[in-house]
């Protein structure tokens, strides 16, 4: 990413644990981040890939090109497919202009629902954000603390905050749109906008987005949930997310990547510590998963499946749709010798 | 398209086909069109697909969200598929903020390999086109000829016009780019610009651009072969196109969707009028085809392969790209049910 940006070259995709991840991991699970509501995911910058089949043969995917229409898109079936059907060697990328400019700013909402309401506005009034995350004000609490910032003041009254940056070649066209979003927000009683002024207070916002995951985690919400609905239903799913906190007596956090409708949800049970063998969880992801199937989402936005994920597959696929998944794995690999018994079970 | 239009939204996929093309069909083809340079062709706008599989069972592909990481990519598999594997019944498509200006020109160009290296040289000095088009002057004769247009000059001394069109929300900028644009075509021989300045100069432009292939099809340009290959390769390959002519005793005319790479190349030869059944015309196409192969590219950017290109799949695939494909049909549909003999034979 910064090899080709010194270039004036881009590429798009910055999932958040970019310290750690590797290019392969992405393709594999194909990874998105905070640019994906402007720029699209991983998926929209592979181009051909060269892959080693479970026979042993080696193929290229596709062709070097923006455009292909010659034959089936080997190239789409690989990416997101979790080290299931061949291994991936080498990497066809798209790259685009790199934007001279981006502005940044946070806003604070009273309503954890009214800031996810005034998500879908941003787009119905025009405008396509480089980013739009939500952030919950537990979550934020909790990693200001960690990393010792008090880049955002964190007040009583606010529940949730909007991070909205957009980009592009003109500074004057930039400066009015953040201007026409940020008076926007205050329809949805959004509050006093924080601009970042310089990059150090850029890079301290985004520092904080980027590390809320770990932050969470390390603080007791242990159990992480990938959703993805249409945009407009966020304020549903929120909704739906707290009934099912009480219901099933957890509390949850939620951030993420909003403009995409893709949520983050963390979750703090007092006994139950992890996702799997507790009937209890179990039943109550399940039932968060119903929801998400209902509002036409579903089960990962972009951690993919492994085998966390794998036993609420049924939920959002017919079992048609998991036999036709199981045939394409049997053509691949005959033998189930690549990573076995991730998104599915082949019996 | 014109009915999200009324909406304020846009659905960018614009193929020249428009009048008497369906959706469905720009599903099995992934079709493109001139706003492919800038937005991405069907692909990137289809994200759920109800598909009625050869077993009579009927699925969803995915779910109707903009990010998903929840197992095989069964709705890219489908698009450009041909019909080959399922019937698609419904489709939820993305759709983006109409943007709210464009602007067009045509610049000609003295010599057509020039204007194919202006193309590359508009995206490496930060520019995104919604459209860049090259038209070599043979083809625009014909069609201005056909539809009794005097929109366009033609002169001697001209080889080739570049349509160039750019949209967005300022105005300002717009006409900023459209004049950078302009002079750093004349670093190539561009000559004097032609702006379209209302809208019924762009519709004329846009009319003739979209009536090239009929008119050559019907001037005798009968076969036609829709190549692509990486942008900064399209001189080589008009090149190359030129000299195979010559060693082949064909005349060809190129146009297309140049900012893409995607070159659609139309062939006339005084004797042979298809493509299949001769082996002259036959040696010719797998020259021309293993040309763009070695430039990176492949068989189809936009059209598909059929049956007319089938016998060129094994220039671009090796063999065990090609069983793959063979074997993902057989998983889809045992019986050879759908569309057989397209794409590729099963034996």
């Amino acid at each position: 990413m910064d090899s080709v940006k010194e270039r004036g070259l881009f590429y798009p995709p910055d999932p958040s644990s970019r310290g750690s991840c590797f290019i392969g991991g992405n393709i594999a699970e194909n990874s998105g981040g905070p640019k994906a509501v402007k720029y699209g995911v991983v998926k929209d910058y592979v181009l051909n890939l060269e892959v080693v089949l479970p026979n042993g043969e080696v193929i290229w995917t596709g062709a070097n090109v923006l455009k292909n229409s010659t034959g089936y898109n080997l190239t789409q079936l690989m990416v997101g497919s979790e080290g299931t059907l061949g291994i991936v060697t080498k990497i066809v990328l798209k790259l685009l202009p790199l934007p001279k400019y981006d502005l940044l700013m946070l806003v604070p909402f009273k309503s954890l629902e009214k800031a996810s309401e005034a998500v879908s506005a941003i787009f119905r009034a025009g405008f396509t954000p480089s980013g739009l995350e939500l952030v919950e004000i537990d979550a934020l609490k909790i990693v200001s603390a960690m990393v010792d910032s008090h880049a955002v003041p964190v007040t009583d009254d606010i529940e949730a905050h909007l991070i909205i940056e957009v980009d592009g070649n003109n500074m004057d066209v930039l400066m009015q749109d953040m201007e026409q979003i940020a008076e926007l927000t205050a329809q949805f009683e959004g509050g006093e906008v924080f601009f970042a002024d310089d990059a150090q207070q850029k890079a301290e916002l985004w520092k904080l987005r980027r590390r809320v995951a770990e932050a969470v985690k390390t603080s007791g919400y242990t159990i992480e949930e990938d959703t993805v609905v249409p945009r407009a239903e966020l304020p549903k799913l929120i909704r739906g997310v707290k009934e099912l906190g009480k219901q099933y007596g957890f509390h949850a956090v939620c951030y993420g990547h909003a403009g995409d409708g893709n949520l983050h949800i963390r979750i703090n049970h007092p006994t139950i510590k992890n996702s799997h063998g507790s009937p209890e969880m179990t039943a109550a992801l399940r039932a968060l998963f119903q929801l998400v199937k209902s509002l036409g989402g579903t089960v990962s936005g972009e951690h993919g499946v492994g085998l966390i994920q794998k036993p609420y597959m049924d939920i959002v696929f017919r079992n048609a749709n998991l036999e036709l998944m199981r045939s394409i794995k049997r053509a691949f690999d005959p033998n189930n010798i690549l990573n076995a018994g991730k998104i599915f079970d082949l019996a």
